[in-house]
């Protein structure tokens, strides 16, 4: 599909926690933290969702004007009625712009690029604002160490408009899957109409994040080779042709399998765990973006983006930028 | 664009609460509850939102075999993460499907079905379930009497494939626009980020929710006679054209206003408001279904897919059946 990324923002919110500072709060060492999670530090937003995505907003789409469709693709919303896209629009100060959110947690960024280039292709729109931005810190329970000392906040967001007749930049392979069966692995159990927060039986923990860490990885990173070895075989492309990967920061493990297991040279893959944290949906497109404004990543280069989310969800876009 | 339904399912929970039921639980009569929101009766659900999808989407695939896409088109989850699509796809006993949601509150199904449409026409789907299930009365406020009368709990789910060659069946127009000035007219604050249920400050009723009807019925009422114009307009179609009107069944006197303000002649626009209440985003997909299943609707025939949401968002969606 002949879609191009014309613009990209970032937000980090500026306010810095260490493992030092959370060691104390989950009973863990800060040495424990890094080795088991590799976030030395996160950032901590005291701004809400939808003010942070507006800044990513407003800096991808600098002087291109308004878009003609907002998506969010976050992994938590702001609140349950109305969706979050509306309050993006709101804090950038437009009106009647064409709104949705794209939900599947970590995933959500991928699939609303593969959407949105489906939308740009189909003729529905010709300029389409994609924000991911999560406050993971927000729903961090201190009871499970391993879980609460990945989560950090921040935001970013992308433009996305048709490339031009003869330009190569396009969505070259895309590919989601989703197994039940994982389901438990990975939730945040209320906010909804099962744990619903006025039901009584709707415990603390039931509102804060749990996730299976070693459970997923076992499961998630077979899965993710194959995901990986299907692109390269249905675009007849060689690793050496894929010139960096942006992993979904799961974990500092998860992003290392991509060159221990998935056997890329260390310099290609893209990551940000060390100093952000897991961010939810927003990791991917934070980590593309800074990529993109440090001038690590230039036209025309191809782009793996891939990942796994809670579902258990595996997915992958290949770009050329 | 080139698609077809070619199922529909529908799940209507057994137990009926009647005007009379709740008229005591909001202070309020029977005859003020019909009068005010047009609602004899609603279905209450004591399975939660992903069996009662699971159901409809059932019933919507019956032979087809599995689908390639499921797409959750819901207005509120079943909980915060992973999404319901997964939870859909676990109750139907698929496993590997693709799923993700696509969230804009009471709109989510008609913009399911355009985004559905652009994934076909795109190439990257053939066979996708789209289920919108809410279970309106868990987050009833029976201290705000109008919004609280107004909620039912249903299903409903379509399988869109693409039309055949020489097939007239397809997705005529399209439109949707959002107005963020009008986000706190329908809201359930809770549930997220913003009033986590965690926060001691998020109260009861910040996880309930409310509805300023009239206000909303004032803007609203306008902008969906001028969506509806728009639509005739650029189809070239006079309202004769159009079989079938099916509105998202937001209170009686929103679905009368496409008669009295609108011009349709009543035996054609769909209400199903009266026995089953607002079901949130399955009230108009829930409409569609049993207007499809008991015969009124008929192949080749115009319907127009059209209502406002929270947003404040309006949409339509003209469909050749």
């Amino acid at each position: 599909m002949k879609v191009k990324i014309t613009g990209v923002g970032l937000y980090l919110p500026p306010k810095i926690e260490t493992a030092e500072d959370i060691a104390p709060k989950i009973g863990k060492s800060a040495k424990w933290i890094i080795n088991k999670s590799g976030v030395k530090e996160r950032r901590v937003s005291y701004i809400d969702v939808d003010k942070m995505g507006a800044i990513a907003g407003k800096e991808a789409l600098g002087k291109k004007g308004i878009p003609d469709l907002i998506i969010n693709a976050s992994g938590v919303p702001k609140q349950t009625i109305p969706d979050t896209s509306t309050f993006f629009q709101k804090a950038l100060g437009f009106e009647g712009i064409p709104s949705f959110s794209i939900h599947c947690t970590c995933l959500s960024f991928i699939v609303a690029f593969n959407t949105a280039s489906s939308l740009i292709t189909s003729g529905s729109y010709k300029k389409i604002l994609i924000i991911s931005s999560d406050r993971g810190t927000r729903g961090r329970n201190f009871k499970e160490p391993e879980s609460a000392s990945l989560l950090g906040d921040g935001a970013a967001a992308i433009v996305l408009e048709p490339s031009k007749n003869n330009g190569n930049n396009r969505l070259i392979y895309y590919s989601m899957n989703t197994w039940p069966s994982g389901a438990e692995l990975t939730e945040v159990r209320g906010g909804g109409t099962n744990k619903h927060p006025q039901d009584p039986k709707t415990t603390p923990a039931d509102n804060l994040f749990t996730m299976d860490g070693p459970g997923i990885y076992k499961i998630a990173r077979k899965k993710v080779y194959k995901l990986m070895i299907k692109a390269l075989k249905s675009t007849k492309l060689n690793k050496k042709d894929i010139n960096w990967i942006i992993p979904h920061q799961a974990s500092g493990k998860a992003v290392e399998a991509y060159i221990s297991a998935g056997g890329f040279p260390k310099e290609k893959v893209c990551s940000s765990i060390k100093n952000f944290g897991n961010c939810v949906a927003a990791s991917l497109p934070m980590t593309l973006a800074m990529n993109i404004k440090n001038n690590n990543i230039k036209r025309g280069q191809n782009i793996l983006l891939i990942g796994t989310g809670a579902g258990l969800s595996t997915a992958c876009a290949l770009i050329n930028y």
